[in-house]
């Protein structure tokens, strides 16, 4: 291995982490390619190090380090270390062996996955393991020992109460706001719901915005463990909680890449919610075109492999296929869902396909926990809804992470710029698209103004006249409605049909 | 769409193409990944800019650009620009279809090499395109496109001679000199050669680190034409040619991953050897133990695939299988190599294996190129050799780079610091080591130090006695010298066993 000599030259840069960055010419004579490790030999001791290349930045002979390097290792400007290729992380090898199509150990896996968290795989290295369990795939195997290392490799929700339950949806579904009842409703039985969720990536809200229109999100770990001990439940963002952190790392990849392998989301969905303890959880499934699973088919897959998944995990799971082919309830958008969601839980007109979802995963979760036979789940779950103790039980969530607990649907501010949408024809609403719904609310200003979104007024299905009322778009600025309204006039989110009768020709074939 | 406005802080960091750096918050209010992309507004104009994040380089409400960005762009510190998501550009919608194992067309292929050669991707895109050639593969048609946009994206050599022919060895054998024969000989019989070569990566000396111990070899695109057409030859670096160089880029990034995959291994020699305007082909494909293509049946599906690929570009090609289990003549490293070839040339006893390898490419050659019958070629080549043709002829090629062309074998100095290799037992030669003769030669300091290397002083299947050298390793320096004999010790490069009298049992078979 080729070692060279070369003088610390300290750069005025902050990276994050402890980078350095050599001459391409040095980088050459040592074999190092751009991005890859270098190992230091200095005073102050040996360390490995990614480096890039420059033509500029530095000297041949000079090693240019960011200030983390220079601190953190305390090499002094002037002076000078050896320096070689670094050999290739384990990791680095065992991405090479994903990327053959072979089946890595528990061992290999961990090496990925603590690298991954130590933000020690180069871009190009993280990239060859995202697109290889893309790919390749990974069996049953992989998958547990995959979330056993991102479990292990973060922060951990410790509750002192038994049983935990948990439910995630797989989302896509614009206005799923089922969780803002389905969390109350289960823990006013009595049964123990840490819920952490997600704000809205390509959404126009995800349940971590629509809840902070009513409470705090952001909480502290110590602070979630304190509020579930004491009443069962919470309803935060998971985002900056540090819960299988490696696979924030992985997603952020996916995205650049649009790709999202099966394995490592349901690597991430178990890894996220054993980090919180959960023990019994439902996975909501929602299916329909423009949902993120677009057939019953995909669908069973998917809930086969997170069963199977939870079984090898030693945790209890239902999955649960729910119609996802158009928004859920009629609101769409952080405050207009809360409004939504609390008018539900208040006793008001709550929307059918609303409490019908919310109170459907609550009866498995109830079931699950073991405080109802199985079959009658929903029948308790519609119960503790009516009986207000549902109601009851989000004033006691709300207050505990610092919101008001006794806010009236009409102090939730809503965008005051509205503009009605009127059905083009006469027909029937054939088809009410999940995408366009998410993109003009966003247009609007979702999810960053919480009180921009869309509010419909019919669902699918139902017969209409020209003219009539079929969305409302909420803006809190005059420039964002417009946005949303010329999408929605290019888009059209609704799409309207005459009846089709089947016109049968006259057949000569029994003549 | 979301859009926000930033405030533009020029940091004073040079990263060799326009980057901008934004505040983890910015990002995530428009949905911006570290390392994509972003749309920039300015009153100069629209661009797009590869952006990173930060939580403490610039504030939120600013974004950091680098020197390149500012001053190619012409942002005035403290104005105020729109930012927003820029939409994904067709490359890497292109990327994603591969990484789907989809068959890409030649748009979607020139989308991706035109942006790697604008250095447009991101690390993670450029990964991503790399796995999945690996993984998914890549039909002929794809290799094509492939071939054509990396040549038309890069310099080419326009040469006023016909025909044009080129030589490419697969590589991985130590002491692989023969194109400083194969070149001269060629071209000694009229035809023209624009011979480009590599430096070392992992071995002990590339061909143009050889020649460069004779002559200079960076030289301009201009000066080579002039030289070819002049003389019809050169053996030169082609490294900063800029002759296809999406290649190069991508290769990058196939050593971080430590993969080499097939259709990008076809595509990258074809292109190299287009784009110097070759029609006439032959490959050398070295073939056995720790060489780059270790069987025979790997090697004439090698060979299949090239015949295959230059037929779709109406090119003509040869390959040729060659025993690459040891290295290539007795000299390893760089003025090691260029004495042992140089020898050759002046008639002095020359190698068998290095004139055996370097005639029969030559009469390949000779054979294209139409100058000789088929199957009289190696010969013809040998005559040329023996002649001294071929020397005169590298004269004139040493003599056009720059070099001494009545350079004398003892002129070309070697490390003078020497160690002798004795055999630890008595036996036959069973095998040398390619691998480890690289690593020892590079741990004595070749390439970086020419004079560096190892002289075998017999080659596989020879008998020694206990104590008979067997080989000498040069080094510059004394410390040098023990590193590469502390690797010798541990890892002896050459296999010595007793002949070995298969015993055969008495068989009651025939009885």
């Amino acid at each position: 291995m080729k070692t060279i000599t070369l003088r610390i030259k300290p750069l005025d840069i902050e990276t994050g982490k402890p980078i350095a960055i050599m001459h391409e010419e040095d980088a050459e004579k040592i074999g190092h390619v751009a991005g890859s490790r270098i190992k230091v030999y200095s005073q102050k001791g040996t360390f490995t190090i990614i480096t890039n290349t420059t033509r500029n930045l530095v000297a041949p002979g000079e090693l240019g380090t960011c200030k983390e390097a220079t601190c953190e290792i305390g090499l002094e400007a002037g002076s000078e270390v050896k320096v070689t290729l670094a050999p290739r992380p384990a990791s680095a090898n065992a991405i090479k062996k994903k990327l053959d199509g072979k089946v890595l150990t528990q061992q290999e896996i961990d090496s990925i996955i603590r690298d991954i968290v130590a933000d020690n795989l180069t871009a190009t290295e993280l990239a060859a393991f995202v697109t290889a369990v893309y790919t390749r795939g990974m069996t049953v195997d992989e998958i547990v020992f995959m979330v056993r290392s991102m479990v292990e490799s973060g922060e951990k929700l410790e509750i002192e109460r038994r049983p935990i339950l948990d439910v995630h949806s797989i989302g896509g579904v614009p206005g799923n706001k089922y969780a803002l009842l389905t969390v109350p409703i289960v823990s006013a039985a009595g049964l123990t719901v840490p819920k952490t969720s997600s704000r809205a990536i390509t959404s126009a809200a995800g349940t971590a915005d629509v809840m902070e229109v009513l409470a705090p999100v952001s909480l502290e770990l110590e602070e979630i463990k304190a509020i579930v001990e004491k009443i069962g439940a919470v309803l935060v963002w998971g985002g900056a909680l540090r819960l299988a952190p490696a696979d924030d790392i992985i997603i952020r990849a996916e995205r650049v890449l649009a790709i999202d392998p099966t394995p490592q989301l349901l690597a991430s969905v178990m890894a996220k919610k054993l980090a919180v303890g959960a023990e019994k959880i439902v996975i909501d499934i929602p299916t329909g075109s423009g949902a993120k699973v677009e057939t019953i088919e995909e669908a069973r897959r998917l809930a086969h492999d997170f069963i199977e998944l939870a079984r090898r995990l030693g945790v209890q799971l239902e999955a649960a296929i729910t119609y996802g082919g158009q928004p859920i309830g009629y609101a769409v958008g952080p405050a207009l869902e809360a409004r939504e969601a609390l008018e539900t839980l208040m006793g008001m007109n709550g929307p059918g396909s609303l409490i019908e979802k919310a109170t459907g995963l609550a009866g498995l979760m109830l079931e699950l926990g073991g405080v109802t036979p199985i079959g009658f789940g929903k029948q308790m779950a519609l119960e503790i809804l009516k009986s207000g103790k549902a109601y009851e039980q989000m004033k006691r969530i709300i207050e505990a992470q610092g919101g008001d607990p006794n806010v009236k649907i009409d102090d939730i501010p809503v965008g005051d710029k509205v503009e009605v949408l009127r059905a083009p024809v006469s027909g029937y609403i054939k088809q009410i698209d999940n995408h366009r719904i998410n993109e003009i609310a966003r247009a609007a200003g979702a999810p960053e103004h919480k009180g921009a979104g869309i509010k419909l007024l019919m669902k699918e299905g139902r017969k209409v006249e020209k003219g009539d009322p079929i969305l409302e778009i909420y803006a809190e600025h005059e420039s964002k409605l417009d946005e949303a309204l010329d999408l929605a006039r290019t888009h059209p989110p609704v799409r309207i049909e005459g009846m089709l009768i089947e016109r049968i020709s006259h057949s000569p074939r029994w003549e």
